[in-house]
């Protein structure tokens, strides 16, 4: 038997861009501690096991496809498909809840696309992980920045760009409450209505994005300066900017004006899609009768690791 | 004794574009049902007697000044006092309700402007009377765009911008549905706030002034083909762009998401300088269960009137 492989990616969230970046505008993106663990053992035959919380799948090399519930780990063994020689029990064990996404998608696909190049024999760099879990993640979604996929990659608060691909990294964290609004409407048919919504008022749309974009330069900037006093007046600046562009509700901005009415918080905005999901506020809430839904995440700076490690 | 002279202005609310009209750009407003009834008896001594809802007032020419709580109507008197050579009784009635301002300064203003004209025999121009408004507005107010005096001479929906001045009447009104939010903060001090959160963002908030003018003029390229959907989406639009720049509230959202969800209402957002006052519905709310506090008003085509007319 050979070692079994190991690697481990977080998850993220959306801090500013969501939408705009899928129009080829800066995004705001972090990493979570929270990540997913895989485990690689190859096999002599040509069987693959999978076993993860969202089910046990036995399926030969001949026959992979990528298919619920584990489209994304399926999807990252069918685009090695061609240099496999034999199967491998991967076992996938996730730190997170199951309340809201928070990019576990790429996460596990990050995690897998590396351990299948580690075994491989590849040489295992940032940029390539990146390049292929986004193009698993697009085929699968039928969309996607490949935000979330590069914060699983790099870790931290990244400044991204998804074509021509810019990732910074930025050199700092700070503590977020994460509210979870009670309901997710899937992030591809958000999507399609704003394209829809877009489709109506073209100019006024592309200059959201514009402006969203550019918040996201100029945050970029303010966390560099160490500045997160502006950082959180960005998050509510674009909180309205989502609003604009019909992704808020009625419920969303009752978390978003609760948040910002603690004296913990420095700005709070949706994250991600919107039309439910989580709300973002910067720094700790410290209000503690405040009645909703916080999900106990922080920032994280670490990305994608290889080797030896323990679950928590 | 003489004729008396009447006249009679409509009170405004703002469509589009408040904040941005501050910076230059276009606002779009309209005049209201509710209306503001000047009568102007000349005396043969220097006695000013003012009698409104606001109070009775007894001066002379000679001591006149702007002063609460007549300010508009002393301010339009003070501006002429060089020209007036004796004294006058004032009648002045309001249609307005005492729960929100709906431009009752601009319409009192514009209505005094045009009876102390008349009484000067002179041409009174739609034109100079605005000029002569808004300056009265402003030294009082020590701020305004002029867009409320506008829509209180010409009636209507405006197009309208400040400097340089322009003023485009468009050929139709719509049914809208008006809510109180319960409280309303004085609008300078509103502007206050925004000033300074626009100094901390500059950049960025003269894009989001930029794209409510923008939306202004879409509004008025909609209405003018009749397409009120548009209108109620850009609408919609603003509102997020209002909550962008700091206006809006918990208590004020909470209305907004309230109107959209009527099937009578196109698009719903914050009339006026926002942190409190009115939303706006465009459409009819149908929803009797509406818990909100409607005020009972309507667009209207009716600019300034001179002459006799009855109030209401």
């Amino acid at each position: 038997m050979h070692t079994p492989i190991r690697t481990s990616a977080p998850g993220s969230m959306m801090l500013l861009g969501e939408h705009a970046v899928l129009h080829g505008h800066h995004a705001l993106v972090c990493a979570l501690n929270r990540r997913i663990h895989v485990m690689l053992s190859p096999r002599s035959d040509r069987e693959i096991h999978i076993t993860s919380s969202l089910g046990r799948l036995e399926l030969t090399l001949d026959t992979i496809e990528p298919k619920e519930p584990l489209a994304f780990v399926l999807g990252a063994v069918a685009q090695r498909k061609g240099d496999l020689k034999s199967g491998f029990d991967l076992t996938v064990q996730s730190e997170f809840t199951h309340k809201a996404g928070l990019g576990s998608s790429a996460a596990v696909t990050v995690a897998t696309t590396a351990a299948l190049g580690l075994w491989l024999d590849e040489k295992v760099e940032e940029e390539s992980v990146l390049r292929a879990s986004v193009a698993i993640i697009q085929d699968i979604q039928g969309l996607g920045s490949g935000a979330d996929a590069a914060a699983s990659v790099y870790g931290g608060i990244l400044l991204y760009r998804a074509k021509p691909l810019k990732v910074m990294k930025l050199g700092a964290v700070h503590p977020v409450t994460l509210v979870y609004s009670g309901s997710k409407k899937p992030t591809a048919e958000v999507v399609r209505l704003v394209e829809a919504a877009h489709a109506k008022q073209p100019a006024t749309y592309d200059r959201i994005y514009e402006l969203m974009g550019h918040s996201a330069e100029e945050a970029a900037a303010a966390i560099e300066r160490g500045d997160w006093q502006s950082v959180g007046g960005l998050l509510n600046i674009n909180q309205g900017l989502m609003d604009a562009i019909g992704v808020c509700d009625g419920k969303l901005a009752g978390i978003v004006y609760a948040l910002r009415k603690d004296p913990g918080i420095l700005g709070a905005k949706i994250s991600g899609s919107g039309l439910g999901d989580c709300v973002i506020g910067l720094g700790r809430a410290r209000n503690e009768a405040f009645s909703y839904d916080q999900l106990p995440t922080a920032m994280a700076s670490e990305g994608l690791v290889i080797g030896e490690q323990q679950p928590v």
